[in-house]
C-alpha cells in the first residue's frame, strides 16, 4: 500500500473503531469479523472523461466514487464497514485537489458509518483514475441477490427515473438506509441497484431469476431532470434508459406487496412506486394504454455534462 | 460491478471454492469468514508507463498486479484468500488482449490458492490500469506488523537485491510461502515487503518501530542484474536503493537469529541473508570496512525498460 501525507490524519480516524486492528501504514489493513455474517465485497472504477469530468470538481467526484460502492452494498441490504481507496493522479493535479477528493472520499464514507482503512497513491501521465473497495457484512436473513424473484412476485422501484445526466448521478444518495429498512420489514426476493438503466437492469434481475417482468408505463415516475432534457426521447425513455439512477429496484411477493401498497414503510419518509410484476414468459415487456411490446436492454450511453 | 464476456468462466472456477458464497455477477460478491481471524486486506494499482509499459505484454503485466498484492499479504505472513479486480481498458485494446490480461491475473492468483471473486471492467481514453484488492487471513500468532522491530533484534532479507528493472519486477515471485514457514519457524517482530528499495523500507520499519538500524554492506548480495547494469550505480548502491525486490526484510530476537544462522530453514530451498541489526539510535547506518555513514531513504525512481 502506498501512502498519503495525510496518513496521519487518517489513522486518528479509524483509531476510534474497535473494528480497525491495524490501518493504513502497514502492508495490510486488518479488520475484526463478526463470525456470523459473510464478507461483502465490492469494487468501482471510476474513471475521467468517461465517468466524470474533472470540471465537477474534487468534493462531487469523491462522492461519486464512494457512492456508487455504496449503491453496490445496498443492492444486497448490506451494512457497508470499511473501504480501501486507490488513487491515479494526474501529474499535473494540485496537491489540493487530491487533498479535497481524498476528504470527500472519507466524508461520504463516514456519513455511512464506513471508514477508509486503506489505500494506495500513485501519479501518472494519464487522466484521473479512482477505485474503491468496499466490505460489508450481511444483515438480516443475509444478503440479498439478484436470482430469487418469482413469477407473480411484484416489481418496486425507490424513486423517480431518468436524466441523471443533469447531475444526480453525482450527487445521488445511495440508498443503504433503505434497503436495511425494506430487509427489516419485508422479504426481498431479489434486488438491483439501477446503474446500467431500468431496462438493463431489470433484464439482469430477470436473467438471474430465470424468469421475465412486465413493466406499467404509467406507473413509472420520471424526474424533474427526464421531463427538463429536450431531445429526442421522451422522459419515459429517459426512465427506462438512462443509467446511474443509482435506486434500488427490488421483487416482492404479492403479499409483501400489498404491506408496502397499504404504507408499511411511509412514516420512514421513502419514496417507493409499485412499477410491474414478474412473470413466467422470459422476456421483459412495457404496457402501455392497453397495448404490450417487448422492451430490450438499452441502457446507459451518456453523455457527461458536468 | 461490471460484468464481462467471461464471467460464466471466473463464475465455474469460484463455483468450486466453498468460502465463495456469492461470486462475480451480483452486485457484491460473498464470502465466508473464518471467525478465529481478523480480514487483511490490501489494495494496489497498477498504470501504464509507471509500473510497467504496454510492451511487457498481458502475461507479465497481469502477473506483476496480482503479485504486488500477493506480496503485501506475504509482508504480514497473510494467507491470500479472494481478490477483487478492476479494469481501466485503454479503448484501442484488442479484446484479447484484455482476456490474456485477465487469464494471466486468475492464473496468478490461482498459484497462491486465491480466487477472483469479482471486479469491474470499463474502457476508456486513457492508458492502461489495473487495480487489485486481496483478501487474506492471518496465520500462525496473528498478522506481522512493522512496528515490532527493538535494538538487538537481527535484520534478515529473503534474496538477493537490486536491478529489478531488468525484468524482476515483473517476474518476480511473492514470498508468500516463505513469510507463513517464517512465521511458524520464529517469533517476526516486524516484516515489510522490499517495494520501495531496501533503503527507504528499513527507514519504514525503523519508523514505525522507534528505532534505528544498521546494515552491513559486506553481508548484502546483490543481483545479478544489479551487476549486470552498466551506469552510474554500483552493484551495492542497486541493491540499497532501486525498488521493486519483492523480497521480504525482518526482524527478529537474537535468539531466533542463532537459529536461523544455523540453518533451521535450509531443507525448505528458501534463501535468507542476515545483512544488520536495530539498534537504539533512530538512524539507519551503513557499515561498511569498519567505518560507518548514516543511510538517507532514497528509494525507487527507475526507468521502465520493459
Amino acid at each position: 500500500m502506498g501512502e498519503l501525507d495525510f496518513i496521519a490524519w487518517i489513522r486518528q480516524q479509524s483509531a476510534t473503531v474497535p473494528q480497525v486492528q491495524l490501518p493504513i501504514g502497514d502492508d495490510c489493513a486488518a479488520l475484526a469479523w463478526q463470525p456470523e455474517s459473510p464478507v461483502l465485497i465490492t469494487t468501482d472504477m471510476l474513471l475521467e472523461g468517461s465517468c466524470f469530468l474533472r470540471e465537477a470538481g474534487p468534493e462531487r467526484i469523491g462522492k461519486k466514487a464512494m457512492s456508487v460502492n455504496l449503491s453496490d452494498m445496498a443492492a444486497m441490504a448490506g451494512k457497508p464497514v470499511a473501504a480501501v481507496v486507490s488513487l491515479g493522479l494526474p501529474r499535473d493535479l494540485p496537491a489540493q485537489w487530491a487533498k479535497d477528493l481524498y476528504r470527500s472520499l472519507h466524508q461520504q464514507a463516514a456519513a455511512f458509518n464506513t471508514i477508509i482503512i486503506g489505500g494506495d497513491t500513485n501519479s501518472w501521465t494519464g487522466p484521473l483514475c479512482v477505485n474503491v473497495t468496499l466490505l460489508g457484512e450481511a444483515t438480516g436473513t443475509g444478503p440479498v441477490s439478484r436470482s430469487g424473484a418469482k413469477p407473480g412476485d411484484q416489481l418496486w422501484v425507490t424513486g423517480p427515473l431518468g436524466g441523471s445526466i443533469l447531475g444526480h448521478h453525482l450527487d445521488f444518495t445511495p440508498r443503504v438506509k433503505e434497503a436495511q429498512l425494506l430487509h427489516s420489514l419485508v422479504n426481498l426476493h431479489a434486488m438491483i441497484d439501477l446503474s446500467d438503466g431500468l431496462s438493463s437492469d431489470l433484464h439482469h434481475l430477470c436473467d438471474e431469476s430465470g424468469c421475465g417482468a412486465e413493466l406499467w408505463a404509467e406507473s413509472i415516475v420520471s424526474t424533474p431532470a427526464a421531463l427538463q432534457l429536450q431531445d429526442s426521447r421522451s422522459p419515459l425513455e429517459h426512465a427506462l434508459h438512462d443509467g446511474e439512477d443509482f435506486e434500488l429496484l427490488f421483487a416482492v411477493s404479492e403479499a409483501d406487496s400489498m404491506k408496502l401498497q397499504n404504507g408499511l414503510f411511509r412514516s420512514s419518509g421513502m419514496n417507493l412506486y409499485h412499477i410491474g410484476r414478474f412473470i413466467a414468459e422470459k422476456n421483459v415487456v412495457l404496457k402501455r394504454q392497453g397495448s404490450s411490446e417487448v422492451l430490450p436492454a438499452a441502457g446507459y450511453e451518456h453523455q457527461l455534462r458536468s
